[in-house]
Order: structure tokens, then sequence, then C-alpha cells
């Protein structure tokens, strides 16, 4: 790795652009790459990206292909640079275990655009968004810590999770939903054959809760085959509860449906915001031995205990082998994760940030 | 009913006080009415509404009482006043059914705000808003006509269709949809007890898509019971469309699963404006009869030809017993309603509005 900034990103789409972007908006020098030589004249054109690649000096190489691209691509970087690699797909699990590499960080960037392409490319598309990372137990930690460090520089706000875990979250809060918009999509639109009237009367509600089905349809075959257990998990829980629902609305059960309704319209309101206010953060710092898989191991841990990890700091000492891992954490959740990292032999101490 | 413009609202909540605010946005003088006595001082201290009410001198008058209260207010306001009486609530067949008078005229504005009560209420609510009404056969012309230029006034574009079809309607592109998001967004909150990480996962997409799930619930009970039928029909659909996306999800289906979303991505696409621009829209001409039931004779003919009828207006005749219904509906349609028409015993003259 040489010291200056040099990046390649393979992709030059909608968020592979954006990527670029960001990238050349912090002072990277950025190389792209893509299949489509079209599109990849195009980004060095509209000045996206400085030059062709890939750059064998890169530090970082983000892959923003399709998710079933991905581990060739992935793969490739990783044989022609000495740098970190990191990828935006949408499913994590399938892809970090194909790709196998300690040089390599799954990531996930929860941002978008209905624009599609380099035309919807925005440097500050990642402002504000969480960026999931997914280390495991053989990721290296300079790897994480660069990754890291250029996504924050984005804007974004960090959130470290297994591969695992964060397929089955995204299962709940984006995969389902989308077939769920798109079905009711399909379900009105077939209707208003008959009724002409039926998509008149669509008002706000209706509009918003479609919207994501408007999106481009080319990217979730291979993400539904690739998250295929966990989606399925969940349509099984959602048409089961639809099926409650239906149950009380036959029965005209007020009291059960405003039950319902009540709790949703709570959970709805508490849905936190992109960002958490610095008073309702904890930093822990964990003195650890400067070795590999340490940042996995303390994520797993968190994991089970229920806990977030907003961002991971990867301080090294000066003296040799050991480091600190400064975890950045909710505040009311902070004592549990401290308590879990004892039991598990770390020294962790605990600090308010205000 | 006296000449002057004197109106009578009746609850003084989110719809009724944005109703107040635009009557009196349009010269008229509003007279409130709530079973609160506290709300109507609000309003009455907020300049929402004139003066406490009823006014028996009202040309029209607004119930905007939740839907199961309905009923009984419109007949009150049928026996004190000579006007106009017309509602806004979201199921209308029952509700027709239950007052049964000439003056009546169901309505159901397809509008709101996240905000609640006075605070939200707004005289520009309406403005592009789709407002239907539902008249029937037995239907009085005046207090239909009154009402819809009342409603057109206020900047909604009114739709006419019969009150069984709205029922229909807002099953599938209102009610099914809230239940669907408050379930999506149950399914969401019970996993993040598990998962803590799971709600910061929320990007853009599910926060629009369970947007609906913040509104107040206490409406729905009654929604769903005055709508059971209509609901439990496209719930039934819904959750047999999910299973089936299961089933193709499950079989890793790629080809399948895309023929579905774009198809839906597509009738996204198409979902139609809240206006038509006047280069799409056709006027029909229909010399009537001057007798009651000849508005819903043609609002229902044109249903039954999957027409709908933007507006109507009731141009009457000085000579008598004639007039002229003048229909709006889109160019492409227009054809074809106007040889209904002409099958009917009707002589429909068309002209392109540009």
């Amino acid at each position: 790795v040489n010291g200056g900034r040099r990046a390649t990103v393979v992709g030059t789409g909608l968020i592979g652009g954006s990527i670029a972007l960001a990238l050349r908006a912090n002072g990277w020098h950025v190389s792209g790459v893509d299949d489509d030589a079209d599109r990849l004249t195009r980004a060095l054109d509209l000045g996206v990206v400085d030059a062709p690649g890939p750059d064998p000096d890169s530090a970082i190489t983000f892959v923003a292909t399709p998710v079933g691209a991905v581990p060739a691509a992935a793969r490739r970087a990783l044989e022609t640079t000495t740098g970190a690699v990191t990828d935006v797909g949408s499913v994590k699990a399938a892809v970090v275990a194909a790709v196998d590499h300690p040089r390599f960080v799954g990531g996930h960037p929860m941002a978008g655009s209905e624009l599609e392409g380099l035309d919807g490319a925005d440097a500050a598309m990642f402002t504000g968004a969480v960026w999931v990372l997914t280390p495991v137990p053989g990721t290296d930690d300079d790897a994480f810590s660069l990754t890291r460090s250029v996504v924050r520089d984005f804007g974004a706000e960090v959130v470290v999770i297994p591969p695992d875990r964060h397929d089955r979250l995204v299962a709940v809060v984006s995969h389902v939903p989308h077939l769920t918009a798109a079905t009711l999509m399909g379900i009105a639109d077939q209707r208003s054959d008959e009724h002409a009237a039926l998509l008149r009367l669509a008002a706000g509600g209706f509009r918003d809760m479609t919207r994501i089905a408007a999106g481009h349809p080319g990217i979730w075959p291979d993400i539904c085959a690739e998250n295929r257990e966990a989606i399925v998990e969940v349509l099984d829980e959602l048409v089961e509860r639809l099926s409650r629902t239906r149950d009380l609305v036959a029965a005209a059960d007020r009291a059960h449906l405003l039950e319902v309704l009540t709790q949703a319209r709570r959970a709805r309101l508490n849905l936190p915001g992109r960002f958490s206010r610095p008073d309702e953060l904890a930093e822990l710092r964990v003195p650890v031995f400067d070795r590999p898989g340490e940042i996995a191991t303390i994520c797993t841990l968190a994991t089970e205990l229920g806990v977030s990890i907003l961002d991971i700091e990867v301080a090294h000492s000066a003296e040799g082998d050991r480091g600190v891992l400064v975890l950045l954490v909710e505040k009311d959740l902070a004592e549990r994760l401290r308590g879990g990292l004892m039991a598990g032999g770390y020294r962790p101490v605990l600090q308010a940030l205000t």
C-alpha cells in the first residue's frame, strides 16, 4: 500500500459513482473499473473518476457491482492490490463466506436514490446514512480500520454487526418491505383494470407505501436468492400476522385491532433517527492484544447481548502488540456490554460522551 | 336555505377544522358543533369557526365526526336545516344507507396530515386532493351540485362513484395498506427487542412504507368494522399473493420474481398524478330531464363501463324540467362512455377541453 490516498471503485453505477465522488471530495485519487466500457468512459468524461483502473496502488477498493458479481470482483482486487477491499452488496453472509480473505470487509450502505446510474450519483448520498460493516474473526484490523475511517469521512454512521445477523435484519427492514410494496402495487394495478377510479384515489399514504416498488427491479432476484432463508422466514411471519389481522377484521374485534395499531404506532413514533444525540451515547475503551479477530469477537459478543455497536475505532499502542478498541454504543446499553466484556476477560473503561 | 354563505361544521378536529378554515377563506360564515366543549371553545378562540352552532340557516353542513357517529349527526343536521348535508367518513355504503335522505351526499376527501386535531388544521389541506362524492338514485341534484361546488372551491378534484364501489377501492388503496404498514412495523418492533441494531438499519424505504402506521389508531376499528367485507377480501388476496411470492423466493425463481417486480414498477411509475392535464380530459354534455336520480344513474353506468367521472356539473335549463349534466372524463375513455350513454337512451355531446 502506498501512503497516498489512492482508491479503486469497481462498478460505476449509482452507488459506485457516489462513492467515487465522495472519495474525490475527500482528496482521494480514484480509478474506475467497469465491465461496461461506455459507462466507464462516461464516468471519466463526467469527472466521477480520475482514471481507468484498477490501480494496483489502491489503499482501498470499493466493489459496487450487483451482489452476484461481488465475490469474483473482490478476489480480483485482493490479488492486484495489497490494500483493503470492501463491497456495498445488500446481502452479506454469502459474499463474506465466498471471498473469505482477511483484507475483505463486508459493507452495506443503507442509502440509495430513485434516480438510476451515474445521473443519480451524488457525493452527499451517504451523509447521515447508516453504513453497515460486517467484520468476521479473520478480518484484518488495519483493513477494517481504514474502511471504517473512509466511510465515516463520507458522513455515514457506521454500525458493526456479523454478516448473518445483517442479513436477517435487512430481510425485515428492506427485503420483505420491498416485496410487500410490489405486491400491494400489483393488487391495485390489477383492480385498476376493472375500476378506473382506483388509482386516482391513491392518496399520500399509498404513494409513500409503494414508492420503493418504483425502484429498478434488476437487483432483486439476486438479493432474494442470496438471502432466501431469512426472507422466507419473515414472509412466513408476515403472512401469519396478516391472516390474524384478517380474522380480527372479520370478527369486528375492535379492541384487538386497536391494540395492534396502537402498538405499531408507538413503534413507528419511536423509530430512531439516523444519528443518536451525543448525550445518548457512551464510549467503551477496551484494551486488547493487537491480534486478528478481536474486533469480530467483541462485535459478536455485543450482538449476543443485544447491543448495537455504532462505531469501532482501533487505537494501536505505540508499544508493540497492545491496542485499544474504542466502542461507541447507546448509553442505556453501555453497562450491559461492559458487564459482558468483563465476564469475557476484558477490562473495559466506560465513559459518557458529554 | 337562505341565500347567504352560511355553513355548519360538526366535529372540529383535523379534517373538520380544515374544512372550516377553507370555508372561511372562501367567504363563508361557519358555525361549529363539537361534543367536546373544550375543543369547540378552542376552535372559536383560534378563529377556526365564527360561532357556536348548529346554524339553522346553513346551506351546507359538513359532518366531520368519526365514521361511527356520522349517521346520527347527519340526521340531526337534516332535521335542523333545509340545506345539503355531507360527511367525510372513510367508509360510505353503510353511512349512506343509514342516513338515507335526498339532501345527504356522501363524501370522502383523500387527504390528511401527520399532525392531529386543530393544530394540523389547514385551509389548504384539500388543494389538489381527490374528494370522492357518492350520490345515489335518491340524491337531490341541488344538494349534490352545492356540495360539489363548495368542495371544488377548496381546490379539490372531485371523483364521483357509487358508495359500495368507493368502499371496495379504499380497501385497496387505503385500509389494507394501513393494516399492512402496521403489521410490518409490528414485526420490526418485536424483532428489535432481540436485535438492537434493527431499527437503525431502517432506511428511507422502510420509513416511507410505515409512515402511515404513525397515524392515530382510534379511527381504524370503526373503519375496519364498517368496511369489513371489502377489507377481508383484499387481505385474503394479499395473503395469497405474498404466499406465492414466498414460494418464488424459496425456489429462487429469479425469472418470475423479476416479472412480478417489473410489473409492480411499471404500475407504480404509471400512478396518475393528482390532476389530469386539460389536454387529457374531455367533456360530455348530456341533456337530461331535471329529475332526481339522473346523476346517480349516469354515475353507475360510467362505473360499470370502467370510466371515472372526475366531475359532474348540473346545468339547469331556464325552461322548466330539462337540464344538462356536464361530465368531465379522461379523453381516451370518453368515446366509451358516449357509446354507453347512447345505448341508454341519452344524447350526449362530446367535446375536448383544449
